[in-house]
């Protein structure tokens, strides 16, 4: 990392050049090459190739839909190219806190605490897809900041008005105390330190296959394991062997679905950092398998990827990893295939055991939180700083965790708490300790643009109102989770933490339980529906949850709703949370069904909808058929599909 | 700026360099110059000169107390030095969410809205200062990353245990999964982009004289003109100049003591961006200074840096200003003394009819807010990036206001929402959109490392019990400021924002008026004692409020005490919050004075108080002689002089 060489001095010049080298790599994926790219990036380091077939089988484009300029200067490299009045933006991974990101200042940071909205994220992309039918990946691992129209060149004489310029702050002053937001009239990337870059372009026609095109790039989108789509329930940190089986039990006794039990750190010798040992409270793992394995249930553990002195690979991977631990653990550096393999090897033998899948905890960054991470001028073996280790972690991270499963042949789907660009092919999903319900279903929605998939996971809830409506958001998302991680019962016997602590049962556990059950039986039906989309996404790229815009560019409308968001080919779900009584619906243009009821609805407008606690508001495509399950307890057991057509319109 | 040309290609190498030129430039304070610094930096910026006299009178210290060592990378430059265990470190500007550094990374980022514990700051400053008898100032206007004691070396392989180190999230786990939170023993510094740096060591012998000699090398500490430390009261955005007297007229009528109007943005003609021009709603603006002269009222006025083109300035700025617009509006190249000039003579008619002071808003990066700002990147005149500009751009937005009084002569004190590094000599104060209570207490405490002060100002409040607890606390703090600018009536009339506004008045609006009355007249009554304490900041550079630790460094209870401050020399002030009914205070070693009652306390214990809602928590060194004023109107009336001594050791 410490080459300092540089090797061609440039000029000094407040002048962009125009870019004039565009290899069309993939039918409508042009590469467009910027003096020396760095060695280590996101393309550099990819395991998946890109899905030659699925390109192929997309609209034809000939003409690269973007033309890029650049200009080098001692911070590093800066490409911009136009940006249309007429255009939405979106993308940029995983951004709680922004939708439509024309205007923004996107800083392309991992941090494991995004409060604020300034680009900081869990997942940072380098991509973002226009309504304009184009997407652009500027291949980089740095720390790169996207101007979206958001910064006005001095020579640009007239300004153009942003809309949603905010006013000063009282409604009676004159215009010309409100704020002028003249806005540029171009999408500018920062890319420190880089002394070149590569940007990929993405070709349309529309913003969706631009989308599709980036995620078969990437190598297609991930077909979970049929079981993922499941329930999943994370079990307490301290519980034992015992407690967990108790718990598996206890489910299944009371009639709720669960096909992955999740546990929690307490499972490891070591924690905080990570030995990948059983400890002591666990005698018998393989023992807890075979019992949930009886129940239909897998089994997910939790981890991170800092190395304890006592596990077993600690010593090999010494040489293979960045120059500062963490938590007194080794960092490996997973930019490089041999750690990868070195960190595999201590998982082989949980996956041979039965283990179905990890949940890859803490590989974002936390040092804002906490004050543990490695510094962002880390050297690692393999020529990554830390800055570029901090945006590959999480995704070279799974690629070590899939060898060990691609050792035994096994597939999997897990969690990850950070990713980065050309994601889409990785059966992992993304979730976060913030906890805000309207930015989880926004990050449902949100998440699509960027080969992302979300998990609103449910933890504890203020009341059981809460509790119903995050799960039912739960139900109709990539991962239908409660983490009870802290807690010592489901959330549903005892929504305080305090209580649920001590053991206590609401009034209205039994109640509350009940909706809880049919929700998750719900969720069940959906599984033969989700298995489509997702199988979709491997084949086409196109996300399985996804926001309105990508089905939608030309409906003005969509293109700021990230509270509703399309499931597969004909469902749209728009989930309520506590706050909301009733809420208002956009359905686009066509005819759609009610879900409960099969009312026909007309597109093109807003409905409000005042549904009950116990449902969530879902509508079909009139004359969609989907195939549901009969409800069983684990998707093992599927067996039955049911084809419900919805409307009367001739089955689609 | 688009300088890229690389002087010396550096050879690839991980090895730290002893640093070895060591220049004393000042009694006590030694530059270490490592390779070639950049053009532009806090020292070479500058407009004050060191205060020599001051420093010569500080305690004779021979040896530079700190040995630095230096790495240069293709990111930027590193520079370390060795942290000991016994040491606590402090400073690195405002830092709303931290204290005690040690354990942390601090990201030296201006930003707005500064809601994650990241080093993000309305004032980031790269000065830090230890117990162990020293500070530190890194001379760079990058966004540097300070390490302290937070990254530990692979080859560090005794790992020492942090303090507070946090478990799992339950008690009732084995100790081998708590976090091992190992630590480095150094102090680490990233300065991007750049390829060489000076640092500057402050030498003690204790942190108190480190500190001193800081403020002293950027040329001693400011000492506004009396009527500063009077009573602010700043009037609605939206009030004509016949409301602004009229208010200030009632405040008069009803008893409140007031030094300072402030006008908010609708006094311009163009408020966003600036035309510094009065609007058609103030058409005799000099009959209204006049008008408030008679009342012993001066007016501060509100805008923001950048220049709006119906500026009479603005034609002449162009050329002056950076490539990028803002709001439409030029952004001043700051760091040039002919931006400043130019920049003041639009300033210097408003001086001259007797405007006394401005509220520089909004120069502190608000992209991360509201999706305006200038780009890092951007170019100045002057060779300043975007970054160098937005790390000085308060402070020399500063140097540019003080122009605009030394043509008149006039002394100011005024509001700034960004400053930087060498700011102790600037009458300004930071203030900040963030409005938690017991941050602002903190932050009092806090600033006191870094040359800073800082503004607890009152909006509106949740109820009386937090808006007198918030008052108390500006009471005793650098400016005693309501901000009404989104009210229509002072706050003690009504504290919900929605009743204010419709000019309804509380039920018990005429009991808490008295209250915050006598509350005001408390902090005029102060004035003489604030002003001693200022003028040592001037002459020895001592801060006026100031942390526990500084003058009590060898008692490690004050390490971690930022809800409790030094006033002056002989008095603690230890703020309620609404939360709070009772609270704990630490009364350093020696015999104190309860300054209500005269009770004796002695020192090196906590007690718990719980005085009454009109009460603060205020301690007096046992034999303290006070200057107290017979209460005023306005500071200009102050006449006589009450000194009360403390308790019956004799007068110190």
């Amino acid at each position: 990392m410490i080459d300092i060489s540089v090797e061609e001095p440039v000029a000094r010049s407040g002048a962009f050049s125009a870019a004039n080298t565009y290899e069309q790599v993939y039918p409508g994926v042009w590469r467009v090459r910027i003096l020396q790219p760095e060695e280590v990036t996101p393309v550099s380091t990819r395991s998946f190739g890109a899905d030659e077939d699925g390109l192929s089988s997309l609209p034809h484009v000939d003409v690269c839909p973007v033309r890029v300029e650049y200009r080098r200067t001692s911070r590093g490299i800066e490409v911009r190219h136009q940006l249309d009045d007429s255009e939405s933006i979106y993308g940029l991974g995983l951004q709680l806190r922004n939708f439509r990101l024309n205007g923004r200042k996107v800083h392309l940071r991992v941090n494991a605490d995004p409060q604020n909205d300034s680009g900081d994220s869990h997942a940072p992309v380098p991509f973002y897809a226009s309504t304009g039918g184009y997407g652009v990946l500027v291949d980089t691992a740095r720390y790169g900041t996207v101007y979206v129209g958001s910064a006005a060149r001095r020579s640009e004489h007239s300004p153009r008005s942003m809309s949603g310029g905010a006013s000063v702050g009282t409604d009676s002053l004159p215009v010309a105390y409100t704020r002028d937001s003249a806005i540029g009239s171009e999408v500018l990337t920062e890319v420190p330190h880089a002394g070149g870059v590569d940007v990929y372009i993405f070709a349309g026609p529309n913003i969706r296959e631009a989308v599709q095109r980036y995620n078969l790039f990437a190598g297609g989108g991930a077909h979970p394991p049929r079981w993922g789509l499941g329930f999943w329930y994370r079990t307490a940190t301290d519980f034992t062997q015992e407690d967990v089986t108790r718990q598996a039990t206890e489910l299944r006794a009371r009639g709720i679905p669960c096909d992955v039990i999740g546990i929690e750190p307490g499972w490891q010798s070591a924690a905080y950092s990570c030995s990948y040992g059983w400890s002591d409270r666990f005698p018998h793992p393989e023992r807890m398998v075979d019992d949930l394995a009886q129940l239909g249930m897998r089994v997910n553990l939790w981890e991170h990827g800092f190395v304890h002195r006592s596990a077993t690979i600690h010593d090999e991977l010494l040489p293979l990893s960045g120059d500062f631990r963490v938590w007194d653990g080794l960092v490996p550096d997973f930019v490089e295939s041999r750690a990868q393999e070195v960190f595999a090897s201590a998982h082989v033998p949980l996956v041979d055991a039965g283990i179905a899948g990890f949940k890859l905890d803490e590989c974002d960054n936390s040092d804002f939180t906490g004050g543990w991470s490695f510094p962002e001028l880390s050297s690692f073996p393999s020529g990554a700083d830390g800055e570029q280790m901090h945006s590959l972690f999480g995704i070279r991270y799974q690629d070590a965790t899939l060898k060990a499963f691609a050792a035994s042949g096994e597939d999997t789907y897990g969690l990850t708490r950070n990713s980065h660009a050309l994601a889409a092919p990785y059966p992992f999903v993304l979730y976060s300790d913030l906890y805000d319900h309207a930015e989880f279903i926004h990050a449902i929605a949100q998440s699509s643009f960027s080969g992302l998939l979300w998990a609103p996971e449910v933890r504890h809830a203020t009341d059981s109102v809460d509790l119903i409506r995050r799960l039912q958001t739960a139900v109709f998302s990539p991962i239908a989770m409660v983490n009870a991680w802290y807690l010592a019962q489901p959330p549903w016997i005892h929504t305080d933490t305090t209580a649920n602590l001590a053991g206590e049962r609401a009034a209205d556990a039994e109640e509350i339980e009940e909706v809880c059950r049919q929700l998750i039986r719900l969720r069940m039906r959906f599984v033969p529906y989700l298995d489509a989309a997702f199988a979709d996404y491997r084949r086409t790229g196109l996300p399985p949850f996804r926001a309105l815009v990508l089905d939608h560019p030309d409906d003005i409308e969509t293109h700021t709703i990230s509270d509703e968001f399309m499931v597969g080919a004909d469902i749209l779900v728009a989930p309520m949370t506590a706050q909301q009584t009733e809420r208002s619906v956009y359905l686009p243009h066509g005819r759609w069904r009610d879900f409960w009821t099969g009312e026909l609805l007309t597109g093109g407008t807003r409905l409000v909808v005042s549904p009950s606690i116990s449902q969530i508001p879902v509508f079909v495509k009139d004359g969609a058929v989907i195939p549901l399950a009969v409800a069983v307890m684990s998707t093992d057991e599927i067996d039955e599909i049911e084809w419900v057509h919805f409307g009367d319109a001739p089955p689609r």
